[in-house]
């Protein structure tokens, strides 16, 4: 059993992690922090725990975090990164839902977090945990900076036409890369279980609007992440939106088709790069996904549209914000990292409806 | 042109008294306070009333107050009690949409509000702001309590085989007066604009809950205004409960009837009492009412069914919170106290879908 | 492995089972029908099972149900009286989860479904499946008449204060058994996966009404649970109402305390006739339930309350209409039916948010 | 008065109509044909027009039509253009909420709605109803197409980018024609009042999906509007998605800029271009609109953005699709036709929450 602790577990990435740890036939659960609600049992916070998870939050400052194999960080920005260096002498690996260790330029990470890193050395050595990119260095990892929900959405969805390998067999890009527009919408749990107005039910529903256009956080995570997989500069339009649910991302993604990337069988392309990927679904040509096909579960789901009269390709992603965005990548990662199936814990069924 | 002024127009409340008053034709918009946004232009803060209203917010210490003909306090409790004494001495007229002025015994109002009185002799001549049953004293009050949300659906509901007449009408008590149980279901927006997690669309979105069975501040409102009605004591259970929604109170309102009461056309009765009421709507035998069908105007609806089989009433009541059980009502009460007709301002068609 | 057929997938009930079903260890899907949908893969229909259920739907007159050991029907009601003897005949337990086996008195029955019924004598042997009533019955039983889903959480709610060693303990009735009020509120997917205009989102959406209030079908199955349980005559008011929600019913019982009742300790009464139950949690004194503390999970959640001030006995009841009110009650009779562990293929944790 | 009929007034664009009529001082509803429910008093199927619309819905046949001074068709593509020829011969002005009059190419109106076109010489002298394009054309016109719910909102903001004298100005083309992208998000009402699976709550509710991507009537609508806007080809991606919300649109709007483009002032341009335009409402820089804001009104609120660090253009714009997108946009272009000042009867606040 892998001995798992979990620091800040009461935002909805930490329940969402003791949901599905709970399940989980190879974990065990050790410690759960929260400065605040130190003593109350988890399952009274979340009453959908009841009868199966029988821990109480702890001190952060009392909590056995050492003696895990493995800690989770669902914490605000800032946390992971000035825990991480004794957890990792003590030989417990690190998993952090947050942005401590996912911008490897760590003056983007202060200008867009406000913050200066805590251990850029530390950095150096942390893995970004998209396994479809990733897998191996995943498994060889002791620090794992995990993917934000938007862009683990986003580059999924423009990896086969990006990827290195793809580009080289048709002979030179597929679409233009200068050019890329993500026009992306979250459910509100996406925002954190936070006291805020935007976010209340009188407020965001019924309604639907933009936000963060003059510049999210996630973008310079997802160009990061999409030059890495080019090998090549990308530049992208990221437009978030919020939409009057609970759970899910759909994220609607155009590129602009070079001649090249015309001639191509896009949706054989799609199917070809994520044969045998446990938590990609191409869907078959025309299809139009729903994020409540995914909802709960650890799959994102992938249709490839060429829309009529067009140059475009469009591409549309769905995933569960909290699952494939979050939490069900963390514990997807974890499963690399001690060596078992990658998909242990992870079989649930979408919830439909 | 009545001088309006408004302190603390950053709630719902407010902003909904600003979307009526915008449309009222003898109403003037003076100033409207708040001490967090002052300066802030109020369409700013709302863009719904871009075009429609130019104030900005003002400090409420240099707000021309005393100025106006009537002030509204859409704040939260205890602020109209401390601001009362002055605007009535300057001959200003107070209507209040927070608790400050209802419940005429100090010591229930302290118990509930958890704060002393600080003007029981206003409080002694404030009248309770419901026109279907105050409307000669409200003509000449120079200090409103408005009803709550749940305490006007609730007491329409009951008005009319509570009432004294009726009663005297039929030789006796109509319904069981101790045992009166009032199941209602309000959106989040009776929860007001405040930064908090339980009402957060991530909480309280697709999902339905009870909340402060254990004894809710609008529950020695409701007993107060029914013994009133009823001249006698008066026992009931109330049960809030939050709906996924935005606006709308539905309240189920169930009495067992006695002897007497079971021989009287109760249709009937409902009908004749709200006969002329031009914000009660009593709807044909049979009917179900829906949240939607009032929202966002100044109407309740209500319907009566005898239950199958049983010797119970039920009553059906639906009003916007916001409007006929707020700031609608509260415009109804300032049309009344300056002689204006009393619908004036108050002609929106409802919303539906 | 039990050989499972379904007959009608093409609704809620029916991709819940098939989402169960896929969970389940010991089940092996051999079959589903549909007449409209003949040759489709359910994955096609139903996204969500892409991956996780391979067959088609098949052609009710072709289909090897007879081959089954135990068959679903998740029809609409009077499909399954129709074909019960056959399968029966060929040895396959049967387990309707509409209302075909459900009401004892088939004079009732036609009077509320307005057919007559097909099988009397299959109906007199068949088993009301509800598991905390009916435990070892339904491990005995060929037919199951599932409970509905508004049944299942009052009868639940009612059953340790109505229950006959409940009352021989306390000399006498807990509460007035005749004057019992269900006031029910239900997500929109209890209306069934039907083209209809009431609950499209545009109608039921950002709205709340009560429905069926002159007479519910669910109506004569409550009072007869309810009867069978007391071993008395019942008589209650049942209020359905429609809440914007997918999932999820909550029901608020109330019920009058008799003077022996008001002696009683309720919450320990409660606590003590679940214990060991697997799937019904009685929560801590002056909890408050929400659905979504159940959404997709087979557990029901119960507080009892006792409203200030009165004589009432207030039981909040909280549960996924699609699983322990159908499909998940489903499986749990099947359980018990093939001498499975109770819980077997249900230990979905719930999914909050 | 203009004494206005309406046919088919039981849809979502109908009741809206009837709910802004009925505040119009200085229309007078004649007659509403429905040939379902003939007879039944509108206020009996829409119980918000209760006391507010009298008239029942009458025979198609027998309705006095031919008597009125403008007849709106909110009616199902196919049924204005059977029925114009007689009222135009009876001096009867049409409006058509419907496809009929919208596209001026009848084979293209064919090849979309799968019929042939009843009168192509109507057609041709028919007017397309968006008065911020033709108001002077509609003041003159006999018959209207009103646009539809998203060609309004992709029309309006494109339209000062297109602007032919916009263009001259710069001296060339600000934006790349060719490479258009409307991302576009409608609440659950655009759908319509029908029965349907798809837009059920339990379907559509805490769900988000595109649809149409291959192929949305509007897309040859919105083009032929934009060429005529432009003077030029024009070729634009559309993808329509459904919000889980009742009303409202959300476009998302991108464009390249060219170099002449990226030189001029946006917002000035768009702030120029609809300065006094009564429903065109552009906010300040920086502004995010959210489809609350609009809620139950005729205003259009348009948001100028330059999503940092590309050539692109970003319009986000938001309407409530019942009233500036369809019926709204019916009494305004009926107030131009009618000589009456373009706002009467459409000075409603918007509802927000």
């Amino acid at each position: 059993m892998i001995k798992v602790g979990i620091v800040g577990g009461t935002g909805y990435t930490g329940v969402e992690l003791l949901r599905l740890l709970a399940q989980h036939p190879q974990a065990e659960l050790v410690a759960i922090t929260s400065r605040k609600e130190t003593g109350m049992p988890v399952a009274e916070m979340f009453p959908s725990l009841r009868g199966r998870v029988k821990l109480a939050f702890s001190d952060p400052a009392e909590a056995p975090l050492d003696r895990c194999d493995v800690v989770f960080f669902a914490t605000p920005h800032g946390v992971a990164m000035s825990q991480a260096r004794e957890l990792l002498a003590a030989g417990v690996k690190v998993i952090d839902l947050a942005a401590d260790f996912r911008l490897k330029d760590t003056a983007e990470f202060e200008r867009w977090y406000k913050m200066p890193h805590a251990c850029p050395d530390i950095l150096a050595q942390a893995v970004y945990g998209l396994p479809e990119v990733n897998r191996e260095a995943i498994r060889k990892a002791r620090v794992i900076g995990l993917p934000g929900c938007y862009p683990t959405s986003v580059q999924l969805g423009y990896l086969p036409v990006l990827d290195q390998a793809a580009v080289a067999a048709a002979g030179g890009d597929l679409v233009e890369r200068d050019n890329l527009i993500a026009d992306c919408k979250s459910g509100a749990s996406g925002a954190g279980r936070k006291a805020e107005v935007a976010t209340l039910l009188a407020e965001a529903g019924d309604n639907f609007k933009a936000y963060s256009v003059t510049g999210h956080r996630h973008l310079p995570e997802i160009r990061q992440g999409l030059e890495a997989i080019a090998g090549k500069p990308v530049n992208l339009v990221f437009t978030p939106h919020l939409v009057p649910m609970v759970r899910g991302i759909f994220s609607t993604l155009y590129a602009r088709l070079t001649p090249a990337g015309r001639k191509v069988d896009l949706q054989a392309l799609y199917e070809k790069r994520f044969a045998g990927e446990p938590f990609v679904d191409v869907m078959p040509a025309g299809s139009m996904p729903e994020t409540r096909s995914v909802r709960a579960s650890n799959t994102a789901r992938i249709a490839v549209h060429r829309p009529p009269g067009s140059d475009m390709l469009m591409v549309l992603v769905v995933e569960d914000n909290l699952v494939k965005g979050a939490s069900g990548q963390g514990v997807q990662a974890m499963n690399l990292m001690f060596g078992l199936p990658e998909g242990t814990g992870l079989d649930q069924v979408p919830v439909l409806p």
